[in-house]
């Protein structure tokens, strides 16, 4: 194991756990949010903005990075932390998912992956060796194993391959490293299978990674269905391992997530709905486009001091936003962001004091008050 | 007059001049750059960060807030400056121009003019009083006279009368007011005919504004007629009250600008162009989706002081644009409106100690250096 985490505290009625990971470029409190940062850069922030807001790590990818601008130039520029100048740890994805959600026409065997770009439909190949020396190159501090991510609704025994040659790869990435002081995560497949899960948690767990990713959820399963995957995967995973739950999602899927032993998440959901217009609030969502808020003097949370909501008004949020003005996009995001990470913080908070459940129902309180509240 | 300007220093070898604008909401050192809130913000920058740079006044428009959100909502959230979160003055536009350039269907009478929304259509009647009761229920700290702006190319005939229609507009805005607190400019316009500027300047002075604004230029003439109409046009204004020139210009249009007896700047090229991927530096342009700049590890300029130059490569920037990041639009922005501001810095110190020729001698060697620099 190359990884320094420490278990702080423990939940006694669930899974949930409250813990440190240490890494060269900073430590990073757990259960922890990354936000996404997918081209270097999280959409419409500054580094100093996401510093503002206690971001301890973020996630960019490998997949992207690759085709535009391509590693070579990121190296050359000193490493991603360089370019994008975020000095504190960031996680890469090996791209697994991009792959088979963005490539067109890829093409499978078990040497590799062939697809063409997203961007300009050029060919390219990919191996776990290849991912690997990227991810190193791009001078990431955890890296991930290129893994092959079913899609939703795809037969058990195509799943039942699909986990066995995610497994060969994961080995293979094993192999490949030249860099064994970067952490380095295996993803867990298995489809909506109980049984598949397990086995493929349990042959990963059995080549000894640093750290545990589960993919292939959120991909249209239902809450239930994600949150059952989740409580056969987690027990089979170490405990003196983090484990990361892989583009998820809501902040009712961060508090499940927890519950569940969940340490680390990422999701575009924050940022992403953020440019849609949508605001995350612990009362629920606000569509700023809403004619309703047009005339709106309050912030989008009374409660929230986030940045946006000490100074803006729903009223300007909508005119900015109706008349698609930047500034919209990056108050939206800020907002999103602060409430994310406070939610998290929350959650260790009450690890540490040892009451996570009434947290827990309590977050449920605020949002079913919602309805009152914003009707 | 309701204004109070004082001038601190005169250059003896040409019309520049450097002054104080005192205003309620603050000081304004001129000359000055207004950077342009069309919409209550200036694209992709929050006021902090306007603040940060120096930015003492910025331009909003009066057109397009009463379209959208409306000047009702506007005032319901406590005028403009607390709507968008900016404390500093503001300058309002009248519309004039806009009606003019982005109206459809225009229609003129002596009483106002109707026309055609340009976001949806709606037909709407703006009178000389409606624009000023408009400024006036924004709260603006500056207000503009509506005038009627020539296209290029225009009869001599079409000016002459155009001109006549502006003066008994810009009368009926002066007997318009009910805050005799907030200065009024009026517009000069006259086509590109020095006869015709002088006598529209002397027909607007004999009614007495706080200051002028010199508009219908940089609407296709060539720098030479720009810089003649100027030089007709500023000695027909009172010394002691601000100049205006609209809408003008790049880099060499404003230290023309001083050089010929102008206070007040505004131009929509450094955040306009920005977005379009167009940095301005001291040695001139860089476009930065340029190939060259693909692997360069410089910043944008290496003297340049501003947050993207401290911070970022050409290739990072590059990048972000590139991948059409919004980031990327911050940091272009950021720039160029640092470097406006530092060149009207640099103008004002160098009036301060007189030596504003060498100044504006050096200003143009810079940019000689820089095709050598960056060629």
């Amino acid at each position: 194991m190359n990884i320094n985490f420490e278990i702080l505290a423990t939940d006694p009625h669930c899974g949930a756990r409250r813990g440190r990971l240490s890494l060269p470029r900073g430590e990073v409190e757990t259960p922890v949010f990354m936000p996404v940062g997918t081209q270097a850069t999280v959409k419409t922030m500054t580094p100093e903005e996401l510093q503002s807001l206690g971001v301890s790590i973020i996630l960019a990818n490998a997949y992207h990075l690759y085709l535009r601008p391509g590693a070579e130039i990121v190296q050359a520029m000193g490493g991603l932390h360089q370019f994008m100048n975020w000095d504190r740890p960031i996680l890469t994805d090996s791209g697994g998912f991009q792959i088979f959600s963005l490539a067109a026409l890829r093409h499978l065997s078990d040497e590799g992956v062939t697809f063409r770009s997203h961007l300009n439909g050029a060919t390219h190949f990919l191996t776990p060796e290849k991912v690997i020396a990227l991810q190193e190159t791009l001078d990431a501090d955890i890296l991930i194993c290129l893994d092959e991510c079913p899609a939703y609704g795809v037969s058990e025994e195509y799943v039942v391959r699909s986990g066995e040659l995610t497994w060969r790869w994961a080995r293979r990435c094993q192999q490949a490293r030249s860099r064994w002081d970067k952490p380095l995560f295996a993803v867990v497949q298995g489809g909506m299978w109980s049984k598949r899960r397990r086995e493929q948690a349990q042959a990963l767990v059995a080549e000894g990674f640093d750290g545990y990713a589960i993919g292939g959820l959120s991909v249209g399963e239902d809450k239930a269905t994600r949150e059952a995957m989740l409580e056969v995967t987690v027990p089979e995973l170490p405990h003196h391992q983090p484990r990361y739950l892989m583009g998820v999602g809501t902040p009712e899927d961060l508090v499940e997530g927890v519950a569940r032993g969940i340490d680390m998440f990422d999701c575009v959901l924050p940022t992403r709905n953020a440019r849609n217009g949508m605001a995350l609030t612990r009362f629920g969502r606000v569509v700023i486009k809403n004619a309703e808020h047009a005339r709106s003097s309050r912030p989008l949370d009374e409660a929230c001091g986030c940045y946006t909501c000490r100074n803006y008004t729903r009223a300007y949020l909508r005119h900015l936003y109706v008349a698609r003005e930047i500034l919209a996009y990056r108050l939206l995001t800020m907002h999103n962001l602060y409430y994310y990470l406070e939610l998290m913080a929350g959650m260790r908070q009450s690890l540490a004091q040892g009451n996570f459940q009434e947290f827990r129902q309590a977050f449920y309180s605020q949002r079913e008050y919602g309805g009152a509240y914003s009707g």
